[in-house]
């Protein structure tokens, strides 16, 4: 029998230890985040570099520094035990992953949530569209570009986008659908010849793994909040914490709470 | 010196017989409309055939029975006078072209005024997009489709769309701007390949002339105007009046009303 729990009653099933699962398919209906998490000293830079590129890091969130409490994402959250798993990174590089971040927490640390595709993905299917990752129950394909984000200080580098194959007329009720949600990358950034974007072999995605793309389907590519995770590759502060790949911050937000209009 | 009319000024000079051209480009601002005209007992048909196809067929205003001035779409006009010229179709077939419709006027008449590309285009410019058949100074081409139309009692037929060039983060703009104005066809209904919506060979269009699609550009297709007059040579009715192409019906409706966000 499956149980479907509240974003509170999840997010405290993943603090005691009880829940260390990928968070896709998790509190249906809710939004959830991307996590970065920087030393002060770093997020002025990431912040900019965010509000300059919305469409790959759509900022939904961030805290004071040292604050790990996010009162306007969900009721009683604590970013430091609330996310399944974490990655920590020294200078760019990955050293370790973890089940919660208290003993590496402090007191200038920032704290950074974008939105994430499961919302605008609810969204689609809802409208009755396939999205083919769902249906191939793999993860979603995603490709670094030769599309420059605009550079904030430190951060640089080219845009990485998800795609998803679909007919044409599919493709035009999805951008529509995505358009309302500018805070999940809103609409597709291109869509038909891969390699207009850089995209050199739509087979071999760099992220994620290949979906098939059916006779008359087009592939449309979303920004992706893989985006940042480049940019903070290319960057390296001393010291990052990332969410793990899947495992995303679920937050109290409706995803309806997300659509402009 | 090129003067600017009101939607008023100029239905007033079309009816005087100083002005019998093009309405395009005329009264920027304001709505122009594709207009048809049917005896009462082939106009129930004809609305049902607009409700059931909304994007080809996107009704603006409709007259009672008999009735030539239409208040909702402009003060003082009279649909007799006001169109710089008429088509005149005996059972499908083209009888005559006229500069008024006085003589034909009969008192079980009924006017059907749809929504036309002109305002959609207007939009398009203003946001900054390139229309590629106004930059070439040519009609927009237009292409019979396989695309069924839902039937209404005696009118049936395909679509018929019309085709902008455009590269592929241009026509993904181009889906959110026109998504605004369902009234003015909305959104596109296809792009890409198009043999997948029967269109043979886009060099060569059914109507209107051909333009260039320039390397990396995908054809955009939106549904056409020109669907109900090709319902309406099937369908072959005894009488029918139309606007000549081109020659559309000027009103005092902005385009802005027409924007449903």
């Amino acid at each position: 029998m499956s149980v479907v729990f509240t974003p509170q009653q999840l997010r405290a099933r993943i603090r005691y230890g009880e829940y260390d699962g990928n968070t896709s398919g998790q509190c249906p209906g809710y939004v959830q985040g991307n996590v970065v998490i920087l030393p002060g000293d770093w997020a002025m830079e990431f912040l900019q570099f965010c509000q300059f590129n919305p469409r790959p890091c759509p900022l939904i969130g961030m805290s004071q520094p040292g604050e790990y409490c996010l009162p306007d994402l969900g009721d009683d959250l604590d970013i430091r035990t609330d996310i399944p798993r974490y990655r920590i990174f020294h200078h760019g590089e990955l050293a370790s992953e973890v089940r919660d971040i208290a003993n590496y927490w402090r007191d200038d640390l920032v704290t950074f949530v974008l939105g994430c595709s499961f919302s605008f993905e609810e969204a689609l299917l809802a409208d009755g569209l396939e999205i083919r990752n769902l249906s191939e129950g793999v993860n979603v394909p995603m490709y670094r570009t030769s599309i420059p984000c605009q550079s904030a200080g430190r951060f640089s580098g080219n845009m990485v986008v998800s795609m998803r194959p679909m007919l044409a007329a599919d493709a035009i009720r999805a951008i529509q659908i995505c358009s309302r949600f500018p805070s999940v990358h809103g609409a597709p950034v291109h869509l038909g010849d891969p390699s207009l974007i850089g995209v050199k072999d739509i087979a071999r995605p760099n992220f994620g793994d290949a979906v098939a793309i059916l006779p008359g389907e087009l592939p449309v590519f979303w920004a992706c909040g893989v985006t940042p995770q480049v940019a903070l590759e290319q960057a390296k502060p001393p010291f990052c914490i990332t969410h793990s790949p899947g495992c995303m911050l679920v937050t109290d937000l409706p995803n309806s709470k997300l659509a402009v209009i």
